[in-house]
């Protein structure tokens, strides 16, 4: 593998200051001890992560990476492959999902084109970081070579760099890509050393015949591939354009000090792929949703992961993160606002 | 028992236009069919709740009553009961956990006193509906007369009205009152033929000793009260002031054709009552969170209720209903805002 570039930088680890001031602060607040759930926890690892004494996640940098996957030749989507280029037109231009959330969250939206199969039919506002046309068919060859895959890991580095310019509180990663269920699944069975059927889910919306298609494809790539467990061999092989750039995007947030909500089922695999490449990485992450995508609760248990919804959507785009800001802003606010006991003349538990 | 007043009006069905529109609009937007979840079903609710093409929760109108609880005398909470008063003026004074997030959301907040063992000790902005200073031990005596559970489901009519007066696109009951949880899981006890110890939690914090206790009140008061399931009778008998000023709010919102965001157990457990009077009710009710108390579990399942939220909270003040909120918001958001198949030129499954 060649050299890898900015994204290998040193990863530190979030203030241990302003953890233990906001963990004391959390007992002082007029409630019951705990009784915050799992807003506590997150108001606490991102008082850390930010290094402050008042939380904030006003400032909040969206980044879609999208791609387009050879596998698809195998016929594994319920969509054509087209789609993905007028998705990305449907991204600039304000009527996708994601674009929705990032107007109504008040969020910076990149949208990213990391190479698909047909151009998109409007360049105006998409950041051009085109491959190739697409990976090539992890059934027959590697989806990528190494130096495409370095370059995508590149191009998520910059994307985290965008953040960081930008002062951001808080990065989103999304993706779109037709196929990228199956590339998903793939990396995740090399690395998870698991089965087709183990991680194979029905994406945008395959029947149970499609999925066992998806299965086999997936098995006979991890035959043809061998036992390699290596991750950037694995992501190299298996692919995913946009995977590799969520990848360097993710890694490169945690080594700019810059936490990382991550979304679902995509996400969470780049983000293992993230992980196996350098631990510390987990010390930025908040997780936002459990994905319907059956595949997502092993990715989930093997990152040790308990996202904070779980509302049975399977969307992508980073949608779900999106939907999951505003907890992270109540927990803010709730952390930085509430009155202590002391303040507000209220007895505490006896 | 006295014949009810306003809260016993007429309610009416949510408009099966609006719902067959906002159906059909879903599977037109540029997603996989079902993709978001959740989201969707709570998106067309609310399009047929308020009868609108484009639903909307920018008004929203947060009541929270507070009121003391007689049984106190037998040591089942965790805090002195004093703190029910000091919580109504840290409600008014902006640091209570529902404060902060009412200020949060741009919510309106009503504080609203339905009597306390001691004084707040602050009146100013307290909406006065004092019945009497807490109610009786139930342990012993019936905790109110019918009178005073008739003028505490008025009160929470008047509640309701006020959110009409406002305009209000959501409802949300909230409520304080130490003590409050043993009342709320014997009242849910006798209306689903339960033992103490199938609803008693820890509430604010008692050990598992002091959870025992209290699911043995709870079965001395059941057994005192008799085999007596009317709902009316219950709420009388086991009380809560500020229980029966929430079924009051809930019956009297779902009359007015507002829907209702329901918090956590108590205000399940007031919502339990307010559908064992009037079940079409629950045609106007949305749940936001699945609260840590474990008795909630239980009113759950007979509500057939799935939340939007499991965040491990068990704070009560209407503040997991509160963190609830901007979902949906961002299901509105999604509903109106994203383009369609149509619209954005994307290509529909094949």
């Amino acid at each position: 593998m060649t050299q890898p570039a900015k994204w290998q930088r040193a990863i530190h680890a979030p203030n241990a200051e302003y953890l233990k001031a906001a963990s004391a602060r959390q007992t002082q607040l007029t409630k019951p001890a705990g009784s915050l759930g799992k807003l506590e926890q997150t108001a606490i690892d991102l008082a850390a992560q930010q290094a402050r004494e008042k939380p904030a996640v006003d400032k909040i940098h969206i980044a879609v990476f999208a791609a387009d996957h050879g596998v698809c030749a195998e016929g594994i989507s319920a969509f054509p492959q087209a789609v993905t280029g007028q998705m990305i037109a449907n991204f600039v231009q304000g009527g996708a999902a994601i674009s929705v959330m990032a107007k109504h969250l008040g969020a910076h939206l990149d949208v990213i084109n990391m190479g698909t199969a047909t151009p998109p039919p409007i360049d105006a506002g998409v950041i051009d970081e085109h491959i190739a046309a697409g990976t090539k068919n992890f059934m027959h060859e590697p989806a990528m070579t190494e130096a495409e895959c370095v370059a995508a890991l590149n191009a998520g580095d910059r994307a985290a760099e965008r953040a960081l310019q930008q002062q951001a509180d808080l990065f989103i990663g999304g993706e779109m890509g037709i196929g990228n269920t199956t590339s998903a699944s793939a990396i995740a069975c090399a690395l998870l050393n698991e089965r087709g059927i183990a991680l194979a889910g029905p994406g945008t919306g395959l029947t149970s015949e499609g999925v066992a298609h998806k299965a086999n494809v997936i098995d006979q790539a991890l035959a043809r591939h061998g036992n390699q467990h290596a991750p950037l061999t694995v992501l190299a092989s298996l692919g995913g354009f946009e995977i590799a750039a969520l990848t360097g995007a993710i890694i490169g947030c945690a080594a700019r000090g810059i936490p990382v909500l991550v979304d679902g089922f995509i996400v969470s695999v780049a983000t293992l792929v993230a992980t196996s490449l350098r631990p510390e990485v987990g010390d930025w992450l908040h997780f936002a949703h459990h994905s319907e995508e059956p595949g997502h609760t092993r990715v989930l248990q093997a990152l040790n992961a308990r996202p904070l919804l779980n509302l049975g959507m399977r969307l992508g785009e980073g949608s779900g993160a999106a939907v999951a800001v505003p907890l992270l802003r109540s927990a803010c606010a709730l952390h930085n606002n509430m009155a202590t006991f002391a303040d507000a003349g209220v007895s505490d538990a006896s």
